[in-house]
């Protein structure tokens, strides 16, 4: 039986006090579109099927290698950090699956993580494994790589990591595996390029062979950082070449921070798509590097424009289309439950207003080379205003109209702020 | 019988005035080199077997979409083209091919043209098409595409060209076409992003069934521009793709100034020929988009790390190495000979460098983590200075100590400047 | 007596077939505006006298170095150009002005041209000087360089255009000088970097002294292009300090492509106008360097943004506020009247976005660092659709619903492209 | 009396044996310099007498947001410090000053600080304050900005450890203080862009006020990191129009790492100079962002470039011309004496390689816009391998042929990690 966290009661009673704008609101959206041949019900139906999943790990505060600023209340375990999950969960209804990570996230006992879970009204998306970090008492050290460090122990115990990660999934009900690995190097020379491929090759085919059936592994390439000059999986040229060698349920994962400055991403979902790679997506915002800033803050029409080649993908699926979606995002100046149901929003509304461009329009436009009709077809669904529809899919599953206001009613952070241990001042991302 | 343009005499005569000195720095160099268990002469000789390929269209003044400042003198027809890169070639010594391009190049006899370049001590190199201009007379634009268009007409008039400059390169010795297209669009829309790139391969393959047993296809990616959204091959993991698909004798071609901001270049020919598909460079300089600046001007040590890489993949060739070089600069500010004398002597230099690295110590410290003696075998070749070996290694086949005295002193410019046409006033590249 | 150039009964016969739309979409948004305490009929006032300057130049197909492909029926000359703006402003009814270039737009009378410019509803903005080109017969080239040429000779040459330019837009009208320049290199050590910026602002300081009392100067900065090492105005660092040197009738303006990647554009326009020199804009938007592309098709977000501080500004002008708004694109592979409806639409939406921030509860969360509600006061307003303000503010003053729909009507290229000479193939801008 | 921290006679032994290949190398180099009409002595001198400044916290392994992987022997406080600075020192002779940094280097007697650091041959340069982190027990936090923060008690606290940073410095013979703060936002709207740069100057303004009277206030701009959208001093615009306001003894400090891609930043360096404002570098490399990597590793030409416009500075002072020179880097992955000993050694082969530029041909060519002649005046200087001087200039004054030869050989590291207690794993910067 689901144990929600916050008073379903507090917020529908705040629900009622906005139902009625938003009928307003909705209903002449429903009448705008409905003179585009759209019908708004079946859009919201679309979108209040939509999930994107969140990250355990972005439930608490973030920081960079300077400093970071812990805020009263946050979690410091996995137990915490899935009760914020369920807030998040149970105020968007966008967000029913959480991607843990581990060693962040050990504990002793799986099972009844999944079943904690479970009662939040949660389950488990993706697992993640580390081997960027040296852990207390670990071994050996990933200071000079992990999965393609050239100590054939270090790459055992990366490996070996991974298997575990695997292991503790299964127990939970994931079905993928994430693997990013900080591996790379600082100073030209420092690493034979090529043979550094090899190794994570080598490394990763291991991990490939241990996947259970219906489980997929998931590339993560970024340009840069934590190393400043090269990195093995760098880019999505690199991670798909990767991915054809290790097998078929070898797959990209997309983060779309980890790119090379003006780079067109949206063209590289379309190629992963086109070659049957596009495993998944890591969403944040970025301005300059991986800032990991919250979704569509700095470039909403990017968002949009992923999302239009996600629509022209499904119905297109040549080889398939199953793309895992989650948040990945660094929390550094936000409560992070705000950050995550602001997010969730963000995307959702990049999803529903793919779905509001007149694809025949579109394509007869692209067909015969008129340009500006082309453009328009995508800014017309893109200027449209879908807060009404997202609004309109959380209320049907029993969200809120306004899922900040209704986080800041609730009073959670401040109740935490007195249950929980403080988190000491540093730097970092743990 | 060869007949080349300067009097040898007089490069002769400059050569003995630089005699002496060159041979205290050879001396010297061959002393500290040795101390470091090199033989100077056995990398002489390497670099004296190292050759780049000039294209005709360098030869002239290039701009950019606002002036080209025509310079009096410079050629106007392949012939006054070939006569202009016999001089970079007697000078040098490094440059004995000229890479052609259609239609730019075309005219009535290729075989008496090819006899006419042989005098002239030069062979022909990769044929380049050209789909990305309109030419007077053309029946189809490519206003809106070339092997990638939606008018299935456009794609067989793009599709044919590169037949024909195929049959040209035939009869001129050719055994590459490089196909570089501007295909791709200004707006978000304006393309689908997945059905131009299978036109495009589709168009391609077409093209690639025509060549000939002994030739090879050369795709060249590009990020931007001419178009300024998206272009259909726009890095190195679609160019890899589309060879991929297209077969085994189709390979990437790598244009040093076509890449995102801050990417890692090195790493990319490391991958190519990784997967078999390194095929060949255009060589030149940037610092902020495709600037088509002098080939070392810029970043001369991106440009070592470059060829260290080749050095490299010549010793770890897995399934062979094989890459054509070629010089492809827009001489918008000088006398593209100058340019093209100063240019083959900065690749020739990183090539030298490359060959100093004591790669016996590189792969130690790589295979043990000492990051700081890895680097330190980088750069201890990096610094030295290579000029010596460079200048041996041209005089040793009749070339200049000092091309760029020695061109100014044949007074060759300011004779074209007599007899050849004037270039009007314009705007672009040809 | 105005003599506008298409049908207005054809204009406002089709906007009746909208009017009933309309008003259903613009009494919703008016309804949701009164929630957040905004009238729209007071927004849509300040929207209706909102205008930004059309370049002439604007009205012909542009190019890159590499082709231009020209259109069936675009203007040849100023005339034809003045006809094309008219269209724009008749149906958009927000770009009365036009904004001239020399010598490209060079006739004999300008009193004239004033005369036929007002009989079409328009009116003369900034006037642009050009010394980035060579014409023919010009006795000195600007090959290396302008108003920072070492050479005096070439420097008064620039200098004296400039002053004619001046003369010229005194007879139309115009009250403002924009200067941009090539001036640049493309090799380190081409130019001492100092000196040239000495003498770039000796040769503007001499400009600076003809300009009439009530004129203002404005300097445009580019970070590259058409030089590709250094320019001598590549930032706003360097043009705020040259605008402070000439004195306080010199301003900087911001053309949205001129920067390097990743750049917080809307920092700079804070920065410029916190020291009393924000002069203007030229608007467009780019994904990769100066792509000149359509304004808001890239990023309409940070076109937004850079509205949000303009608004900022306005309610704290400091030493005053009154930038000059003008539209500067390339039009590629659109139809040029076309871009330049989208793009005022796109600029105004900005405006009109920016106008519905609501001020008290954004500076009211800045002040308490409430960072989530900060940015959900810019994002509430961004989302707004305000096509319907849009259009209320068109239609109330003449203009179109659906100023594209209304174009593609009128049959206006169609006719053109059977009375106006074509233009030939080739590269560039002009 | 002197305590150096390594045996100088083994230092002097180990040059013994490289005694006579140096005098090979360095009697060559000074007969082709005589070829160019340089003194090679002359040189050598200039280069004995050059100096950068060591950083305190540059001894110890840096990290990322994501890991830092410690070193077995690597310092922990400012005396085990220092004693790293004093080995950097006697082996290279060019690092005669540490920087140190608060509150990092916070101990109770700084008088005895400077009279054990005069004793290991050391004096101190710059003082770092720090308000970009919370320090255990300080009243309030730094979470929302310091010296731009909107609560004047946060101002205060930031201004009123300035302050105490000068006090500080005062008693370690200390002359400038250097202001590098992380204030900015990481979401559009977080602050006004405006009223944030007001704060600054105004905190700054206070700062400046309690400088002594021979002090230097060094402003250091950063593009980017730790606030990921905007950041109050972002560039040098910024930062100079800062320094204007606060003073003549305020000046910029120009971090190699910290600006935008693609940037010219010899070019910043000129207009720095020319405005009186060029304060000092903080010295390092990057591909990325901000990556802190060694000096000159990753482009040892833009160093050369920026040494070129110092070298040019000198000649013409203007207003004056007295940068200060410190290293900044993050070694990540090295030991920080080896990184620090090579970093030192491609600075000062930078400036070396300046110094051989030709002026008087460089001039010369630039006034005659010879733009070949101009690159090559700076290029044969640039590939001139000056290891010789550099050797030349350590070992006249007691330092190491080879400084990383006689390191390792000095087993420094080993004996450290027997006597100094361990750092502990975790992330970042401290």
């Amino acid at each position: 039986m689901t144990q929600l966290p916050l008073s379903q009661d507090q917020i529908e009673s705040l629900n009622a006090q906005g139902r009625e704008a938003l009928e307003d609101d909705y209903g002449s959206l429903g009448r705008q579109l409905g003179r585009r041949g759209i019908d708004i019900d079946a859009v919201t139906e679309r979108v209040a099927s939509f999930s994107v999943a969140i990250p355990s790990w972005g439930t608490g505060r973030g920081g960079t290698r300077f400093a970071k600023f812990p805020l009263a209340g946050e979690p410091t375990g996995i137990h915490e950090k899935l009760a914020d999950c369920a807030v998040v969960q149970q105020l968007s209804r966008m967000t029913p699956r959480v991607s843990p990570h581990f060693p962040w996230d050990k504990i002793g006992d799986y099972r009844a993580l999944r079943e904690e879970a479970a009662e939040l009204g949660l389950g488990f998306d993706a697992v993640n494994s580390n081997t960027f970090q040296d852990q207390a008492g670990q071994p050996l050290s990933y200071g000079a790589g992990s999965l393609a460090a050239t100590d054939p122990a270090v790459r055992a115990q990366a490996v070996e990591h991974n298997l575990e990660c695997i292991e503790i999934g299964r127990q939970l009900g994931s079905t993928a595996l994430t693997v990013w690995v900080g591996d790379g190097s600082n100073f030209p020379g420092q690493q034979d390029l090529s043979r550094s491929f090899d190794r994570y090759l080598d490394s990763a085919a291991t991990i490939y062979a241990a996947l259970p059936g219906d489980w997929r592994m998931l590339l993560e390439h970024k340009m840069f950082e934590p190393a400043f000059y090269s990195t093995v999986i760098s880019d999505w040229g690199s991670s798909i070449l990767a991915a054809q060698q290790l097998g078929e349920r070898c797959q990209c994962l997309v983060d779309l921070g980890h790119h090379a400055p003006n780079v067109n991403i949206e063209q590289i979902v379309a190629r992963l798509h086109r070659f049957g790679k596009l495993g998944g997506f890591h969403f944040n915002d970025s301005k300059y590097g991986d800032d990991d800033l919250d979704s569509g803050t700095i470039n909403p029409h990017q968002l949009f424009l992923v999302f239009n080649e996600l629509v022209e993908a499904e119905l297109n699926p040549r080889g398939g289309f199953d793309p895992a979606y989650m948040i990945d995002q660094s929390h550094n100046v936000t409560d992070p439950i705000e950050s995550l149901l602001s997010s969730a929003g963000e995307i959702a509304a990049g999803f529903a207003k793919a779905l509001l461009v007149d694809r025949e329009a579109l394509h007869l436009a692209q067909e015969s080379n008129d340009t500006m009709m082309a453009f328009q077809a995508l800014r017309q669904a893109y200027r449209t205003d879908v807060t009404p529809i997202l609004a309109q899919a959380r209320v049907g599953q029993g969200g809120a109209i306004d899922p900040l206001a209704a986080y800041r009613q609730s009073g959670w952070r401040a109740r935490k702020a007195q249950e929980r241990r403080a988190v000491g001042v540093g730097a970092g991302i743990v």
